[in-house]
């Protein structure tokens, strides 16, 4: 298989601002999952979902980075390593989807709806756990770990 | 009922680029319907849902905007009067919902997914027939008629 | 010369979102002319010179298009006929001079120093008034008759 | 003075995708220097004045940034570290110029110039090395370690 770049290796990570107990421990193992198989995470830099993952990526020693809605990268969350301020609101949200060779969907509500069809749009692969995981064309995955076997086996590259 | 300014009383209608007959039939009905009812029809300007409708408002004397994806105008379909240039690719989604108080799915594909996400997120009520009607937080209609009886419910202003 | 359509015979008009009193008076003679000739106008959607030439357009029967930085259509000067809401806040200055085949710059400050070098990087031909006219391939002209004389000049059909 | 977050302390480094040599080695002084002084480099990602400074900043161990106007990662510049897709055209230049706390042009065109513009606007320091150091707001420098000295002065915290 063809090596991608080490800096394209970059998973998207998306769910909601505000999030249950659970789904957070769930984002924080997915995170620190990706990063020990060797992906970066990109999200939406803020809080909930996108706070868990990148703690759980930074805990692994992984690169984090977040695409921020508005224009003060000061907005990210503490374990965002890369800012990106982009004035866009909700707009981001192709932004997140197109800077991953494919995104994991957690829970999740209308944002990261619109995010899993932009994603599906691009033709990007969208594996999500819990919500929106019986959408067509979504690979449904039952927990982190289930998600990263499938990102790695669709990975353009050896994981 | 307070009076909203004629030039916000548009109607978003989104669904793919390219349709079947009878999908088409039901877009140009739609927007044939809306156009009646005083409503101005926004859409993405392309080809499919988004030329029938403009061309079923046309038909009754209605205005038609149509937010393109790309940069040239003149890529707007021939039923569209304002044709608006974004360079903004699908990421225009966003400002196709944004233009109306109220979103029409008929029917379509992961880009009219976004939309409807977007929508949703935005607090700008959608109404959809056939797919996507069952999302949740969608009204579900049968046919033309029966949206435009649920957008003239839900307008903010007497139509 | 081939014939444009009538719906792409349009001119964007940049300036400051606050002015003096004459650059108001020629921000409106401006629109007027615009109006007089066939063009219609499309500008940033808000007070200064987007309002004044608004004002001026429709004075003479002309159709007005204001594209808007933020996401509510009811933020645009009362004489925009077509109010686009964006969300998009400066990067919204690209979409108002893609949308003209010709840009006027009526003096302005750094938002319309930002719509100058836009237009000029997409080849869009700039007719300035005032400040900006000395910036390198900008066609100066000394008033509103002769910004529009230069506009019809380079139109892509017979105005 | 405060500190700033290290993950904040970046510097927009604007320029043309095409460059003469001396300009090129120009902005690879610059990106060296930055790097030395601890900031980050953010850019447009593509070639010529981007690539020499991230190049630059590259040589001393600095960390860069690519906001690319297109949708795929993969035409980041080699110098680049963190390629960020936007699919937003020329548009991506207010990205650009958002993710620094202070911006340097080095000589450079119509989308710099527009660059210049939106900095101004949003109140981000501009610092100009040749071509545009005479417009008015912006801070002129004879070469990489005057625009780097007045960079540090205006630093937000101490650098």
């Amino acid at each position: 298989m063809p090596r991608m770049e080490q800096r394209l290796r970059t998973v998207a990570v998306i769910g909601a601002g505000q999030c249950g107990h659970q789904t957070s421990l769930l984002a924080e193992s997915l995170g620190r999952l990706l990063a020990e198989t060797g992906f970066s995470v990109v999200c939406g830099g803020l809080s909930g979902v996108m706070e868990a993952a990148c703690k759980g990526a930074r805990s692994a020693g992984g690169l984090t980075i977040g695409i921020l809605p508005g224009t003060d990268r000061a907005t990210a969350n503490a374990y965002v390593d890369i800012p990106i301020a982009t004035g866009l609101g909700q707009m981001r949200n192709s932004l997140v989807v197109r800077n991953g060779f494919a995104v994991v969907a957690v829970e999740g509500g209308n944002g990261t709806l619109s995010e899993v069809g932009l994603a599906l749009k691009a033709e990007i692969p969208v594996v999500a756990i819990g919500r929106w995981s019986e959408l067509p064309g979504v690979l449904p995955a039952r927990d982190a770990s289930e998600a990263v076997t499938l990102i790695r086996k669709m990975a353009p590259f050896s994981a």
